[in-house]
């Protein structure tokens, strides 16, 4: 019950352990685990406290299952310097027990700000590297999936919008979904690992800057606690609800699906929020364009309210109506003036 | 074109023909309409620019429609003089056109600190004066519902914390839900009314006070404004996606249930959100309680996750088990010491 004199007590490793927890349990879902086929497992790893975190904690539970656990770590090239950093990450990534580490230089051009550029340079340096069949672990956390839904408020799409991001969107996979970021910066801090701290992420020109460090504490505040666990509950409960809709309007599209066009007797029997999902396939396929909410509900009056009237013009040239006892997609043949 | 000389220029009343149009349009909904039986409609008024703005609406739309509009004014009286307020309200409101104005005074007592008592109790008066088969027109508005949805986020219990409230709850009916505070407040401006302040809607205790004047802006300034519609937009989505679920949930339950017990093999055909709906009202009416979404999981996994587990304890004394392809509950025996 008494430390031994002179004996150094042994380092707490809790945080370190819970993330490795999270990457273990997540690894074992068999969603998960029939995607881990090749042998080799990726970690992109920013050197950041999260990426960090999760590369370490890849490295040990992988390790124990045979797989050879690879740090990726892209080089945006934005920066002078950049190269170092991403050098010093790689090593810290060996260090922490990755069996292999890996820099990517990119080249970040493209339109839509520099933020969404170098995440479209970055997603796509990884995934080139990686091919078929392999898994990029990324270190998405608890916090990042909370900013993630508060910016969705903002577009006011519905369950999509809040949904947030998804645990497995092959390649790619997000084990530390529900593990706080506190906790990854405390697992680095047992390692005595000192994370980058990338600049952007205090630089409040970046909405997400300004969730993170404006709008969750306010909402912390006011809401007395626990809001980023209970906007990742949320956000995982309003994907499975989206995904469940989605899959039962592929269903009823599939029975009302014929010949092109769409048997209203069958449509009439699903709730609105399934048909509205089932136009939407249906319209796109058809050629329809830029379909808001208000276009969707004015075709799906043609069903759940009918009262005779005519067709809907859609964007991209296209106008959906009702005819014997079917929803019909024309195309418009564009006007030609004096004819 | 030229404005005659010494004509006084019309007033514009471009804030309350919006107002009395949201009315218009929404006593003409189907569902609606069924409940305007009795010729008498009746609008909950507070005195401030809502339910002014509403009262004076549906005395203009309902007087066009053969319908009796009394305003019901319920005075709290938890403050001195709040008959007097309470009083000025009823003559406002029938000096913009209600047929009959009543005050309602109540008793503020119970649980749940003095606003959710207010609340109760000022529901409960409403309810017991208009009887069965009539409406009360109550003055929420779009920025009432954000702020309902913003303190919903808290909870994080999915769709459900984040619906909002609803259009038409019988007798309670929301024709202001997409119409903005400020549209109400130019209302009375135009119809030269000065509405009553609340002093509670200043009081920074209250977490919807501090919601509308701290959390609302600060989104609207990090995402860039038009955050209360993009909030009820999302709330009515989430609202009709969760009804659709009940509905799908309902229809699954029926095909399951055979004999207090529920067919796997019906069961399994429906996605995992569907069938936690099931399994919630049949758990539910055997007799379980305070029912968590990680109980439900549980017991799903009786479905979705088979590999012969035993059965799950539930709150309420009952156990759910998986025997002979079928979902069967258990009362537990309470234990007794030493038997």
């Amino acid at each position: 019950m008494t430390p031994g004199v002179g004996r150094r007590p042994r380092p707490r490793l809790d945080a370190v352990l819970a993330v490795r927890r999270a990457v273990r349990v997540f690894l074992a879902e068999p969603d998960v685990t029939e995607h881990l086929g090749s042998g080799e497992l990726f970690v992109a790893v920013s050197g950041g406290a999260d990426s960090l975190a999760l590369a370490e904690a890849a490295a040990h539970v992988g390790g124990r299952r045979d797989l050879r656990v690879c740090a990726l770590v892209v080089d945006h090239r934005l920066q002078p310097g950049s190269d170092e950093v991403a050098e010093r990450a790689a090593e810290e990534a060996l260090r922490l027990g990755a069996h292999a580490a890996k820099v990517l230089p990119v080249t970040v051009t493209g339109p839509g700000g520099p933020e969404a550029a170098a995440r479209k340079a970055r997603y796509a340096a990884l995934r080139e590297h990686v091919g078929e069949g392999s898994l990029v672990l990324l270190g998405h956390t608890l916090d990042d999936q909370a900013e993630t839904v508060l910016l969705g408020l903002g577009r006011g799409s519905g369950a999509r919008s809040l949904a947030g991001m998804r645990p497995l969107e092959v390649p790619w996979a997000r084990p530390l979904l529900s593990t706080p970021r506190a906790v990854t910066r405390a697992a680095c801090d047992e390692l005595g690992v000192r994370p980058w701290e990338d600049p952007h992420n205090a630089d409040p020109r970046f909405r997400r800057v300004r969730v993170r460090r404006e709008v969750l504490p306010l909402l912390e505040d006011v809401l007395a606690g626990g809001v980023a666990e209970a906007l990742a509950r949320t956000a995982r409960q309003l994907r499975e609800d989206c995904d469940a809709l989605d899959s039962i309007a592929k269903d009823v599209h599939d029975r009302a699906y014929e010949g092109e066009t769409l048997r209203v007797d069958v449509l009439e029997r699903a709730p609105s929020p399934v048909r509205r999902r089932v136009l939407r396939t249906w319209l796109l396929r058809g050629g329809a364009r830029e379909l808001t909410d208000a276009h969707l509900r004015s075709v799906d009056d043609l069903v759940g309210r009918w009262r005779g009237q005519g067709g809907v013009f859609l964007p991209g040239g296209v106008e959906a109506r009702r005819t014997h006892e079917k929803l019909v997609l024309n195309r418009c043949q564009p006007t030609t003036r004096g004819s």
